[in-house]
């Protein structure tokens, strides 16, 4: 079988390993680079990230490394804003803010970035691959993109979603199975119905695919990659195990979180972000998940958290933190980045003997 | 790695497949006998069962192999029963009688079996393996099933439940992964945090026990077979693929809605039985899961759909079945079940060369 797939040879890369763009500031560029200088590709979660800052950090991933790497963005969604509901959502967030000691805001930020110009810097940028989640992109983006000669890669998570992005042109389609940490990248259907576990999602991913695919999700050592490869995948997609890595960017608290979690330890919930996202269970989740149909949907319900996570973060209590992560939380390792490469791509090789 | 494991050793059979108990008439004693002269583990799905009748099966199956195979119960819940609630469910099931053309019961029958007795049956007839779902045999019964030679497996859903049936001197523990068809069997903890997908199941269990898993969940063939040994598990369980099965007492309109299913057929449901188990979507579930707060806990529901269960069957009408479904129906075909075995075996043999 080997470790040299059709991912391996679109994306120029050693190993079919991609670390996922985990946004919020994990994914910082030293981790960037390290993965991809270990043959693997490293990927920005520049999905939160205004242009000027996604610029900055893909000057300083290329001069870490000369190797490729990714940037990943967020498919926009605009829902219509109800004023009940933020007015409802405000007052669920007060005993928070009295909590962490912050002032109530007198507004919430924009809901999201301008997807178009943080687009027009990987363009530019000519970054080397592009990957995307919650959607898929226009056809004149599309276009745009293979013209620049960027290979892309869209996420879905059920074969219906890989699909419709394989027949827009993506070239590569990342399986998001249930297992994943962060948010679910649904875009078409039910979430409860698109929770489709990795083990499931693969084989059918490329039963009914002509592009290759990337398994993620429960994946994080040497057996996974073994098995994804086995069920079909080209690639695994690996955040978690990378998330207490030292050039991770989560906060200390966060990562001690992934390294105490045992396998029950995440659900997947609405109360940080609106949108369906597997996380560690701590005590803002319990409590808002009693509210959870007073909820405003993504990326609303985000940006009346976020005051609320920025300070859990300045005053260190994960009790306030989104912390996303996977079922297979527990084989993270404290390591650095290359370590966590070179120990799946050993184990995978000696499976293969 | 090979196809010899623990598991085979432990069971006297050639391959690490064993197929899924899976009650209510499915396993038929052909499919069991052919399962295990095939070479693998056929398993009698016995939970519902009254003695006699488990006691007609096992010497059905004993004149059709005389190869190894495992009779399957559940672990007996006794909820206390509430007036209200059922007064309520008799009036959420009349429209549907109606519609079926089948009168009001009088009363609905016993909620669950004798396990005592159904356990007896097992003992006294020398059962080579006994495996069982929803919780922990009694230690004593534990030690009646040990002196008596017969290997034992449970259910887990969590590294937590495994370790609980591993302390109690369970033989074998199957790791029940989120995608598997049917009743989940979580007995410790919350249903939604135990919803744990196989891939990042599997390699918990096995880093955290002593005795051999058998992965179970979005297994179908001989990928599966081959991704579930290297991320650790000794053998696998497959159900929804045996469903379709020429021996399977699957109605036929059952196995027309798994040949199919798409990926995200499915769905997990507390509408049939009050236990959340994962089916394919039909009118009946779509309808029942708006009155989801109202229906009692197992096997109270259980009682009071069988008769519009039963109905369903009868009048062919797949709206009112319960689709017991993986989340890899698709993968799953109308064929000899040996064939399914034999190709499971070969497809693994050939990926270790």
């Amino acid at each position: 079988m080997g470790l040299s797939t059709r991912v391996t040879r679109l994306l120029n890369i050693d190993y079919p390993v991609v670390q996922a763009p985990m946004a919020g500031g994990i994914t910082t560029p030293a981790l960037v680079a390290a993965v991809s200088n270990a043959g693997g590709l490293g990927s920005l979660g520049a999905g939160y990230m205004p242009p000027e800052a996604m610029q900055k950090e893909i000057s300083e991933v290329r001069s870490l490394t000369n190797r490729p790497f990714s940037v990943n963005l967020f498919i926009p969604e605009r829902p219509d804003e109800v004023s009940g509901e933020v007015h409802r959502v405000n007052e669920l967030m007060e005993p928070y803010r009295t909590e962490l000691g912050i002032d109530t805001p007198d507004e919430v930020g924009s809901h999201a970035q301008e997807s178009s110009e943080q687009l027009a810097v990987v363009i530019e940028e000519r970054v080397p691959v592009f990957s995307f989640t919650f959607g898929i992109l226009e056809a004149d983006q599309i276009s745009v993109l293979e013209e620049a000669g960027i290979v892309t890669i869209g996420t879905a998570t059920t074969v219906r979603e890989a699909l419709a992005l394989e027949k827009a042109g993506i070239d590569i389609i990342t399986g998001q199975g249930a297992e994943a940490g962060g948010h679910r990248g649904t875009f078409l259907g039910d979430f409860a119905e698109a929770g489709i576990g990795t083990f499931a999602l693969v084989p059918q991913l490329a039963d009914a695919l002509q592009a290759p695919v990337i398994a993620s999700g429960g994946i994080a050592d040497d057996r996974g990659l073994t098995a994804a490869l086995a069920l079909g995948a080209e690639a695994v997609q690996i955040g978690t195990a990378f998330l207490a890595c030292e050039e991770s960017g989560a906060h200390p608290e966060y990562k001690r979180a992934v390294l105490e979690a045992a396998d029950d330890s995440t659900t997947v919930t609405r109360t940080f972000s609106g949108k369906p996202a597997r996380a560690i269970r701590n005590r803002f989740l319990d409590e808002m998940e009693g509210h959870r149909e007073e909820i405003p949907p993504y990326p609303i319900q985000n940006a009346w958290t976020k005051d609320i996570r920025d300070a859990s973060k300045e005053q260190s209590r994960p009790e306030f933190m989104s912390l996303w992560a996977g079922q297979a939380a527990s084989l993270s390792r404290s390591a650095p980045a290359a370590e966590v490469v070179e120990g799946l791509v050993a184990g995978a090789k000696a499976a293969q003997r």
